[in-house]
């Protein structure tokens, strides 16, 4: 999504596509580092061949995560990430796939005179268009003139 | 949460503390370099300074990253982390703060002959106690003797 305005210049129904990030084994190898998520599924491709993926994946939350890395944001705009509903893990993202988040704002919530709740559709989907996350998230940005 | 048994052994309102964890600021860092997610809130103190955190505070993202970090998942127990629902980023953490997990499980759904769906409400506290975020996960585990 395009973070990149004050609360009262989105509109509903407004879409955006993000450019490409290409998930490698080193964003793995670093994510299961920062997260301690050292689980066998992404970090061990013998236990991997044995499931039904057939080979390591990505973390869900590496995926999750990189999206955030995707979004526009404009120094002055996010005030907090406010929350995530109805998120699902959809389809593995696997070593070498590239994904890219697409958005639509859904809804637009005053939170008094400084912010605003910008409500986006966001489904991450992969170089074959298909979708491997998708979510609600809500991103509390300032309203015009109140940027920090 | 401890994931670290088949689905058929766990129990409704069964509960579980993690270990703690200090997110500091090479987490920080670190954690924007897999992301890409620079924006100054995390990564300029002088931005943070006039925000009403008063200074850096970790991404959202990075606390629910380490979060998953903090479960104890045994191989051959978790299939799939299949999805988070209402999840809210409730306070900030900031640089030296100790995040520790409670779970509870709250519901326990069969997925066919090879799986179960584990869903658990996620508190994810600070070193006061306070909540820092609140979010339902649902992680898919193996059935007896399923394990990959």
């Amino acid at each position: 999504m395009r973070f990149d305005r004050p609360f009262e210049q989105y509109a509903l129904g407004e879409r955006h596509r993000s450019r490409g990030r290409t998930i490698t084994e080193a964003d793995i190898v670093q994510f299961a580092g920062v997260s301690g998520d050292f689980y066998p599924l992404h970090m061990d491709g013998e236990y991997a061949k044995r499931t039904p993926f057939g080979e390591r994946i990505a973390h869900g939350m590496l995926t999750l995560s990189a999206a955030t890395g995707l979004w526009m944001m404009e120094p002055g705009v996010v005030l907090a990430f406010y929350g995530i509903d109805s998120l699902r893990f959809v389809r593995p993202v696997k070593i070498g796939d590239t994904i890219y988040v697409e958005s639509e704002v859904k809804r637009l919530t005053e939170r008094g005179e400084e912010a605003g709740l910008v409500t986006v559709h966001q489904r991450i989907v992969n170089q074959r268009e298909e979708t491997v996350v998708d979510a609600v998230v809500h991103v509390l940005v300032a309203r015009e003139g109140k940027a920090p």
